[in-house]
């Protein structure tokens, strides 16, 4: 005899530096949670998948469950990147633990999780940079194309054009403003060749890291910081203006800023911008579990129907 | 009986996208020459020796040499990124195949060639770019920190920023000039997911391919093109300003633009900057031949007198 249990929901937000998983039961009711390291499959499908396991065990064990409950668990894998058809189809063929598994963008659980599943519109500034829009079940994507061509204005692009000037400036073609003092210091590095050293072919999570130097010396004055989060917090706006527009006329379109950077650079918004930001309500992760939750109902239906 | 024989010389020119080799005998002959892949051992070591070796057995063969002929040569590898001290140990620490090995940048082989053996600068615009002059035994180093935090000005740099352009405009954010059809015919691409199924994640070598693109835009009028250009040979008159004055009061340096962009950025630098160059003289791999030759002279005279 087989026995009934009531379902489990895993909800998985996975980003370019980190990976949180959620468990939560039929009655809403969080269960557990887990953190993990880097999710983008476009970044590194290994890495991804390593991520998402060690999260998903984290949350059993924090929700008190064996990890082969894992097999009841009716997923939803939010990743970034799965926009890419190549890297959705990865994700598919995966031979996963789970009971199903549902694959959407890390901006779409973001999104709905912002707006407790309510059409809007989210800013992202993290690692990367990105907007994004559900409206009348339409999306609409701008930005987000990924470090180092795309992504303005986020935290890798924000340390990355810092740590450009730190160099000009020890090769005598830039200013020495304070933030040349500040990157060094924080940096360990005396020189170019040190700074290299340390961060020379490293990627997004490691540029990004030094994004809240560049904005602390911009709210101090400094010049060359001011114009770096300027530029950025432009591009930002820019994308929030282009999902804005995206909204049917009258429709007031709800819109929450998330992500590491959010904040740091609320403040160098556009008046107009800032002022159409509302706070998320709950986390990327929960928007995750909302879609696993409902893709669930539509095949009960279908199975009762079908 | 020990046969003695003349000795024999291998040059090698190792950057991020290949690697040249060259064979010379003790007369100063070329006997052969051969070319590999990527070689900077910061960029992947394994990579780096890989074409090492290949274009060095291309070069004996062509020279009509046999590969056992490799414990022969007295090696110098002017190499990409040896100039920081860890990637420096890591390649004296390689188990090589050569008679003896000098190892030097690849910066100081191509200025030592350019100016055949003479003081001089050289202003480097290829996948990367870089500055370098050797003046009364006594190296200036100027950029050339590497994609993506330095290296502007070079191939890599040009054509990310041509691409963020691109993917900017796709989004709506900004303005459609011809570099942008450029880019997508190209590339073979319609949209942004194309764009960054195609580039994404890839490296210099791969965005330094672009460059030539924006180089044509820039050439008839594009707007975005042309600024994109500008902002690159100003920066590398920058360092040709700091090369110039680097030498003594009155001594008129030399000075070399080299690198495959050099072709097509000249016209691009200030006046007094593109009048102050001389071609070439060498080839990098020419030069890593001179300190080879150097090098086994100085251990000659040192054997004799020790």
């Amino acid at each position: 005899m087989q026995v009934e249990y009531a379902p489990l929901f895993l909800g998985i937000d996975g980003g370019g530096s980190k990976c949180r998983a959620v468990i939560v039961g039929a009655d809403g009711a969080v269960l557990g949670s887990g953190l993990g390291g880097p999710a983008s499959p476009f970044q590194g499908f290994e890495q991804s998948i390593a991520s998402i396991t060690a999260a998903t065990h984290r949350a059993l064990a924090s929700a008190g469950l064996e990890e082969a409950r894992a097999r009841r668990l009716h997923a939803c894998l939010g990743l970034a990147g799965v926009n890419l058809p190549a890297v959705h189809r990865q994700v598919l063929e995966w031979a996963h633990p789970f009971s199903d598994v549902l694959v959407a963008t890390d901006s779409r659980v973001a999104c709905i999780g912002a707006h407790g599943g309510a059409d809007g519109a989210i800013l992202i500034a993290g690692t990367g940079s990105c907007g994004y829009a559900m409206v009348d079940g339409e999306e609409v994507l701008v930005g987000g194309h990924g470090f180092p061509c795309g992504d303005k204005g986020g935290g890798a692009w924000t340390g990355l054009r810092a740590l450009e000037h730190v160099l000009r400036t020890l090769d005598g073609l830039g200013e020495p403003t304070s933030l040349v003092a500040r990157l060094l210091t924080h940096l360990g590095a005396r020189d170019a060749l040190g700074l290299v050293g340390r961060l020379g072919g490293h990627g997004a999570v490691e540029y990004a890291r030094l994004a809240p130097l560049v904005f602390a010396a911009a709210d101090e004055g400094d010049k060359v910081a001011t114009a770096i989060v300027r530029e950025g917090a432009e591009y930002l706006d820019g994308l929030a203006r282009r999902l804005l527009a995206a909204a049917p006329p009258r429709m007031s379109l709800r819109m929450s800023l998330i992500g590491g950077l959010a904040p740091l650079v609320t403040r160098w918004l556009a008046p107009e911008v800032a002022a159409a930001l509302s706070p998320a309500l709950e986390a990327p992760e929960m928007g995750s579990v909302r879609l696993a939750v409902q893709h669930w109902h539509e095949r009960a239906a279908g199975q009762a129907t079908g």
